[in-house]
């Protein structure tokens, strides 16, 4: 399925060289006011264009398709697409025969029964994330006051970005990262315990980001290290601020009035120039692949804008069924 | 909400000092041989006892209330039950004063208004995950060949667990634990990319596990560190068997024929009976909390059967989605 | 699946002749006040003990097992249960060999492969409603000030009800009805246009309780033989309210702030005691089956308390979704 | 929400009057053969030109946007977008102060606080319904060899429809119908009871089509005055095969082995030319109201094949449930 949320619901498809990428947003309220310029900042954050990022360019401009009228949202199932206007098909027909390691050539193959669309990673291409970052835009609005910012705080192990980037071009080799995310003014009271904690939502809405393979809350795998007596956050307020936040400001799956805080790691890019082993499916044999294609040194770069659309989109969604947000807004 | 899955659904609910705990399953095949004794092994695993857990002790027999006939199941709703029978209530009324640090006494109060059973922690308590052991077995006797193991790797910062927890015992602190569940014999193809990524539904499910502050797969954060030639594995063989293992067995969110391999994180229990400072909502000042009650000092030592049974649970859905377990076992 | 509903969540569950059966409720809003004897007054409606109803007794005792707590509702995973105590499970033996004309037994066993609980229709027996009206006494509670008032405004074809059930009684032979529902004080703005239409989901609804084959809104079958002109109802409000009510209270899915008027068919009961034709599954060929077992005459008798619990449990669901209804009574 | 299915998902969105209409798909096998020129027979069936249907003319010619590659279903999401080329908005103005009767004119400005897109009925506009068929013919493509056939029974009340048509166009004034709808082929066991039973599924996806106001299983309405001795359909074989179908092929919500036969009613057109008494939102007074516009006379004629349509999205979701169709089509 392609479908996240209960209440404020996304639903992306697309491919990276068929016509385009898009999202259908349901249960948006109506009355948002919302305009082409509104989605200029985000879509630019995620734009390639830096070093160390894909040199395949896009305009990536969203056309408002449904769900849109004076300015404002409806009511109605909105819909967003994007065109894909530079691709270059042909790089990718000799992956057929050689899936590149780290990536899902192979599974997808497997799993589709070689239907997939495989140019340039068709459904898997990450230019699909360009519809988060759509829905994201929309769902900032509806959280405000409450902010996110996310941020990368680490590139191949290094905390030094720039320097990161510059050896990773040096060497032809991708590089991974991590990216911490803040959330500000949250409400208390969002998420269950279980099934529909807040950490639930958020890790499975995470993990929906190509590339990502860990998340950790608060202090995450270093509270595994502590004590209950370090660990334990005390309370000092009846809004319930804490004296330090090691739980991340989420205790028992729900939101506890501390700002929002977790990590993700992502890994570095599989598609890599330099030479590499691989199946020959044809073949049957191990063969030397070398990988051609425009691809990012650096993902992580580019993730900070997707990775605060997916928090956003989550907020909204329990914003909405804890009537933080009402149904039309005015 | 309480529920988890599409096809094979959980639903857990109970308290930790009302009348018991339980789960509902939905979707479970017919035909299914399913007797008393095959919960004895992973319910003994979960239950307390050892050094470091709590002095609570209870039975926790499973009741095969309905959707069980002639020791097969039905096809209808599977209900499973445990009694609460060794409960302490009185222990918990000081606690609506103060809301222990690093628990969910506060965030509980705040959402549901006060109206919540607060009596050993409610619904929050960890006892609600008996439901999901004893979902798990069934899930784990749907899923086979493939086989789940998890084990508690780490504890308190160090690898040598007994050690860990004489030390804890010793200094009356409590401390948490790092958990590596392994997943063997599973079938290439489960998984969605994006928002039914295999990782995204695991993760949902691990965070539903109380205590749970972060979760990696295969190399995981330690990805973040390394460049794409040393991360991407070498595929080998024509069912996906790689040189490596840094994907931790998924690839674009899809299983890819090699072990699954994932570490979750788990916080020290936030009760502890050292004193600490903490919010008095009566009076509205800073007070000093000792915390009564019984409690694990160590609450990583009974979790590996539940991260097992989760990790079932979520298989067993994907399994039946990708017809892998067909809706009647014959 | 046995789950209904997307903020407010109904579980069904349970046997004829098993243990018992019962319902989870999911979502319930905290704070509001719920005590055993909320429940007399509906399920002593849907008791049997008139005249056409079926001889086997069962007291119907709800037990309140999960989710609530000094006498109100929780938050957390509301469970009732009933028992089981007035079975005569020998009768059902027979029945394998000859499924009954008009019963589920034939799909029964070919879906679920043998393993069903056959015992009084296992879990496809009207008792099952049980639950469903424990949820609907919590349901209308949520929603008052709307009301629901459900009626049999015909049986065997017959608008003199006692009528009917005489000559059902001295023929020993079962009859069906029309039962009408009508809600009052309902808000304007609930449901959707399309999929989740109000009139998509209380259809949906309706066709879970047994024996239902048919549902019409306002004037229904008869509006496909009027003009539009004679069918179209005149606004006369700034309320919604309407001259006519032909739409029954919906326009676009969405209710309209008339009456809600909806009417459903009832058939026949299938198990009756004349003497009846059917295939044999043993021998391959047809016999004369004539059904032992305690069965009502005239099951639509109880019905309508079940519509009404049906009708409220939709309800909540959306005023929960339209914020109507808040997260916590206070 | 807009979306419908558990495995099969359709999701539809789009405008009477905006830039066009569509629909995604999400769940759909890969390797369904497709392409453009099966899609012509169902959309010309639904497209506007007889007597009695709307003077608006749309090419409505579908646009396979992704999801498709090679002629066939890649397992991706499908998305198909049809253009709105012949629009005459201007119409439309007066309908924001008199609201028409019988149309969702007014709950949509109640329900979407006056921002709901109105021209043409906007997302309210039976024009959404070309993203159901345009699904509906993929749907049908994936349960051959099950067979289903809808038609006009019965128009204004008369079986004879031309002479209906030619009455109402006479009388300028728009009239209902009754569409029956046959499935062959079925297999047995599809649905459950309760919830998800194929009688609930259908229901709720009929009621999802514009102007539907009833629907009847099998004998329906009808069965609510026939004795159980009438109505029970003797089984013959082993297959499952009745002597009469009362049940219209369903029994305890799952399919029996028989045909499904079910009947739905569609009330008159809301829009007509005739006058009509209205409220004015802005004087607050009663008026007389002229609909202007292009409008249907007669509905019914052009919902066969919707109605096939969504009876076909429903049984994919059931079939692929049930593991009747395979995730990759060879």
């Amino acid at each position: 399925m392609n479908t996240f949320g209960r209440i404020f619901r996304v639903n992306i498809f697309g491919e990276s060289h068929g016509t385009g990428v898009g999202v259908v947003l349901d249960g948006v309220p109506a009355g948002l006011p919302l305009k082409f310029s509104d989605f200029e900042s985000d879509l630019g954050r995620r734009r390639a264009g830096a070093k160390g990022t894909t040199p395949r360019k896009e305009a990536d401009l969203p056309k408002l398709m449904n769900g849109v009228f004076n300015n404002h949202t409806t009511g109605a199932p909105l819909v967003i697409q994007f065109e894909n206007t530079n691709t270059r098909s042909k790089d990718y027909d000799k992956l057929r025969e050689m899936p590149r390691p780290g990536h899902a050539d192979f599974v997808a193959t497997k799993k589709f029964g070689g239907f997939e669309d495989y140019r340039g990673g068709g459904h898997f291409s990450a230019r699909i994330t360009l519809g988060l970052v759509g829905a994201g835009v929309i769902a900032k609005k509806l959280i405000a006051p409450v902010g996110i910012e996310a941020k990368l705080i680490e590139a191949g192990g290094n905390k030094d970005i720039e320097a990161a980037i510059d050896k990773a071009v040096e060497e032809q080799d991708s590089i991974g990262g991590i990216i911490e995310c803040r959330v500000i003014n949250l409400p208390v009271g969002l998420g269950e315990p279980y099934f529909d904690s807040l950490e639930s939502s958020l890790a499975h809405m995470m993990f929906a980001i190509p590339a990502v393979k860990g998340i950790e809350f608060g202090s995450g795998f270093q509270a595994a290290k502590m004590k209950g007596s370090q660990h334990n956050d005390n309370i000092l307020s009846m809004d319930g601020k804490t004296e330090t936040n090691h739980a991340g400001g989420i205790n028992g799956g729900i939101s506890n009035g501390n700002d929002l805080v977790f990590r993700i790691a992502i890994k570095p890019t599989s598609s890599i120039s330099k030479e590499q082993k691989t199946l020959n499916v044809k073949t049957g044999k191990i063969d030397i692949l070398r990988v051609e294609g425009r691809h990012d040194l650096c993902v992580a770069l580019r993730a900070p804008v997707i990775v605060e659309a997916a928090t956003a989109v989550v907020l909204a969604d329990f914003m909405l069924l804890e009537q933080n947000i009402k149904r039309v807004i005015q």
